[in-house]
């Protein structure tokens, strides 16, 4: 991961839950940063969640905290004296505003965040933050994580190179209403920050709002990006600008390598599973119909038992209550179509799909015959570790 | 079970998929034997929910036929055909027309259901049709069922004992949307069809309906009442008759019964789970967000764990997109309150939840503090056993 000037980044162990690892994360940014956020949509946000929410409309970015181990939601008035001392202490670590500084947190909900065991650790990591160190960043902020989850690309801003770093963490609770459980894109580019929230609102909607482990919203799904403008392209302060073409561009790349990221780390997750969906009546039905498919336990189960069920998603298309005609439909599980107009396809090879899903990669198709709208989702196979990992312990 | 006068009942193995079992089931009904229906409202139905979906207008019933190992669903013309061709034996050997006899299936979808295994066991189970057997009916459309599900109650009818029994199946893709998988219902009270259709479908809405294992509907969904008016009681014409108010007592109580079977006997499960809302702006919302926490993989696999993980309740409540005030908000386990107005429950004794978490009833209760509408659904928990089930073999 290359650096992004203007971003210092250090990570400490403040041992809000776990032992032996890092569990926060400071990211400090030069004056001048510009922030723009999305949010979960759940009716009981988290109070970190709440006061970026707040903060969001000042626009400025001086300073990032995010913790694992507590997702500070559901605490009450204790939840938001947490983030409040939390904001303090980075804000003097940093020498900048508290409505300069951006929180998120993640991990068990309800338990109240001893926030003051960052009092010790802030002060420090103020000190020791460096350029680069995203994988570092990634580290800190996993949960059920398997692997930090961290993407780069660069484009060209009037001839200047920018470059884009983001990183996410996911695992369970995934089934994003404005983003994922936490990511953050950070980068060099100089946008101010109303056209930053543009870009970041479109691009949002087929990446990470296009993922679901599990159907299960967080309270704390949280996508802030910071850009610095230290590279010295000219300053853009509209997103219709036509000089972020190649911008937008390698910044839907990196938001659409952390969603995938995501959903292939998903928890217990063996297979990613693409699900497509085409010949709807419009992409909102098509975005249903395919969200019905990947959230169906049963479409799921029969994924990480590599059974070709197709009988289960007809199914998981006729509860989605969007628009669909039997005897129109036709189903593909990767390049053999299993279901024709209505009935299982007669000259399908059993051998070869039963081979294809042993694939670590399955891609599922349905094509509903009735208009021209398209539609895709990420998400993952549900297996026995999903059920050990949040049924054995409290996660 | 007692019996029904006017119905008769024989089980068979047409050895459609099962050894060693069986398979089918026939009911016989005097003449006079009116029908009301409730069935799936997915958009890729079973070939028998269509031809019952036809039938059913016409409010006489001879026969019922119905088969396991193979749901005659998305079979195209090769299931209608199917359909037509069951319908011909059982109307030939019960001598009624092909219009009379209701037919269900339940098992694989999207296999060709290979009805003339039929034709050598129709007109003998016609023969040996007896009084009595649910329970042996029962046994005859189990899939993954792992007990019989039997209910019945008696009820007067101006001083006129009548009785209720019903039959159900249920295990997996739980999510009725009008009924369960299969439920069948016969009474001798000479109850007319548009009234019995009523009575029906006013029950279903808070027996039936209220039940999730999967949150996956089914497309075979049927649930069908008979009344054979045998019983020597006054006809009774219209479902506002003030003479059925024992008569729909007892009706739910055997759907209440049939309904909690299913959810008990989820695939997998080894609890079951009721979920309360309480203090909702209306049922419907209260409805949605008891089912947003039911079918929440995260709340079923905590309790699966016999973890009062409520944090997943306030996760659940979040994302059903229905009115809810994160401080408004109370949730008890069984006895316990474990988080009120926004927060933990400062009071709450760990060790005391923990015990009842242990309990094969789990009840759970959300208060949101908003309004007076109530509702309550029955589920089950995740368990490791669900996933191998479905993903083990093609069920």
């Amino acid at each position: 991961m290359p650096e992004i000037a203007g971003v210092r980044i250090a990570t400490g162990a403040a041992g809000i839950k776990y032992k032996d690892r890092t569990d926060v994360l400071l990211a400090l940014f030069d004056k001048g940063t510009s922030v723009a956020g999305v949010l979960t949509r759940s009716k009981c946000p988290s109070a970190p969640v709440e006061w970026c929410r707040a903060k969001l409309n000042g626009g400025e970015a001086r300073a990032l905290v995010v913790n694992s181990g507590n997702a500070n939601a559901f605490t009450g008035k204790t939840g938001r004296e947490a983030t409040a001392f939390t904001a303090k202490l980075a804000s003097g670590a940093a020498g900048c505003k508290a409505a300069e500084v951006f929180l998120a947190s993640t991990g068990v909900i309800g338990e109240p965040l001893p926030a003051q065991r960052f009092d010790g650790v802030m002060q420090s990591l103020a000190q020791k933050a460096a350029p680069g160190r995203f994988l570092d960043a990634a580290q800190a902020i996993m949960t059920t994580d398997t692997f930090p989850k961290v993407a780069t690309a660069q484009a060209k801003i009037d001839g200047v190179t920018v470059t884009i770093n983001g990183i996410a963490k996911g695992a369970g609770m995934i089934a994003p209403d404005m983003a994922t459980m936490l990511s953050f894109v950070f980068t060099d580019a100089p946008i101010a920050a109303r056209a930053l929230q543009s870009i970041l609102s479109d691009t949002v909607v087929d990446t990470f709002n296009a993922v679901t482990v599990d159907g299960d919203t967080s309270t704390s799904d949280t996508l802030l990006a910071f850009a610095t403008g230290a590279a010295r392209a000219p300053k853009i302060a509209r997103a219709s600008d036509p000089k972020l073409k190649a911008f937008r561009t390698a910044f839907r790349k990196v938001l659409t390598d952390l969603s995938e990221q995501v959903a292939r780390d998903g928890e217990g997750a063996r297979k990613l599973v693409e699900v497509i969906v085409e010949g709807a009546t419009s992409k909102k039905s098509a975005r249903r119909i395919a969200l019905s498919i990947a959230n169906s336990p049963l479409v799921k189960t029969a994924i990480a038992g590599e059974d070709a069920n197709w009988g289960r998603v007809v199914m998981a298309v006729g509860k989605a209550g969007e628009p669909a005609d039997r005897d129109k439909l036709s189903i593909w599980f990767g390049d053999t179509r299993v279901a024709h107009k209505g009935a299982r396809d007669p000259g399908y090879d059993e051998a070869a799909v039963s081979a294809y899903m042993k694939s670590p990669e399955i891609t599922l198709k349905v094509s509903l015959g009735l208009g021209k709208a398209r539609d895709r989702v990420l998400t993952c196979d549900l297996t026995k570790e999903y059920v050990a990992i949040n049924g054995d312990y409290r996660s």
